[in-house]
């Protein structure tokens, strides 16, 4: 169960796995690598390496069980049905979009709390959980036992309170934010800058 | 210049020639890879063996030339400091919130305009760029020569979108809806949803 998958395999399963839960609401309960591919882009060869990965045969005579492959794929990337918690960081523009994010019910995260250092922000704005100032973070964190961070503070803000959430024993970040993140190797870190997605883009235009 | 750099080598690149870039506004000239472990969590040997995919010589007695380190990535990823053109497809919560992001005007990339199916919203939301209809999408990406696209649809318009925005010569799209889009290979894709970000971690926390 703990055998090495690279980053990119994770990342291409975690999204597969996405892909399964759909087509399992669809009705849809056989799919082959090759009808993945043609959902995904990956190619079949790729497809069929990444779900060699799970060490499970999840392969009929027809394909894939869609629910196998799905269960196969949580259970090798700890892909839970129950809901983690995760928090917000920052309720500007950004932060105050997340709130409102449709995507999270239907996920295994649920959103536990937000902060944001200006109480104006953290009275005015509703939300389904609450919202606190930045001041209780540490205190809301240990008390809810929140795993994840979404960092969606200003730029100039992002280390000190990327710092504080280490501290806090939170598990994970993602950052919208533009700054590089330092943090200790036990916490793990997802970057979804935009500048840097755009920048990543205009590379891979550029060299291949 | 055209030398196989892999994708986490690229990712890092872009972001260290980030980093450089706030050195230099910083006036710092010169910096180790000692110094980039320290700031970036990546290990100076990764580092060192990232900037020698560059195949440029950077590193003078004291440490690499901040200046000449950020030319040498620029050169050869294709980071240009001149305007790149995007648009932002889909202006709900998370396309206004992008609308009044801080970080492009530091850029390279230019936001040449905004698209909504809704007419109120393109009515009533201010932006430094003109905002339009869907309908006029191809015609407006066509004669700006927009090269990238910030996609903010709902999850259920991604695909459709995408694949005008294929049509409509686009070189790459930034995912922010949680749909798993499939676009033909010259067209590239950065992935930013915050789902998937969480799942992502939640597997590696899991997995390590």
């Amino acid at each position: 169960m703990k055998q090495h998958i690279s980053n990119p395999a994770r990342a291409r399963l975690v999204s597969l796995a996405r892909l399964l839960e759909d087509l399992e609401h669809d009705g849809i309960s056989v799919i082959t690598s090759a009808e993945i591919e043609k959902r995904t882009g990956w190619t079949s060869f790729t497809v069929r390496r990444d779900i060699s990965l799970l060490a499970v045969s999840c392969a009929g005579p027809a394909g894939y069980s869609v629910a196998a492959l799905k269960d196969a794929i949580s259970g090798a990337l700890g892909i839970r049905s129950a809901g983690r918690k995760c928090c917000i960081v920052g309720l500007g523009r950004m932060g105050a979009a997340l709130i409102g994010f449709e995507g999270f019910s239907r996920s295994s995260f649920t959103i536990a709390a937000g902060f944001d250092s200006n109480v104006n922000k953290t009275e005015i704005l509703r939300a389904d959980f609450p919202l606190y100032s930045t001041n209780k973070m540490e205190e809301v964190i240990a008390r809810e036992q929140i795993e994840f961070a979404i960092l969606t503070v200003p730029e100039k803000a992002a280390q000190k309170t990327a710092d504080r959430l280490v501290k806090s024993g939170i598990k994970g970040i993602v950052n919208y934010t533009a700054a590089l993140l330092s943090v200790p190797p036990r916490v793990y870190l997802e970057n979804l800058s935009i500048i840097d997605a755009l920048q990543k883009l205009a590379a891979a235009a550029y060299i291949y």
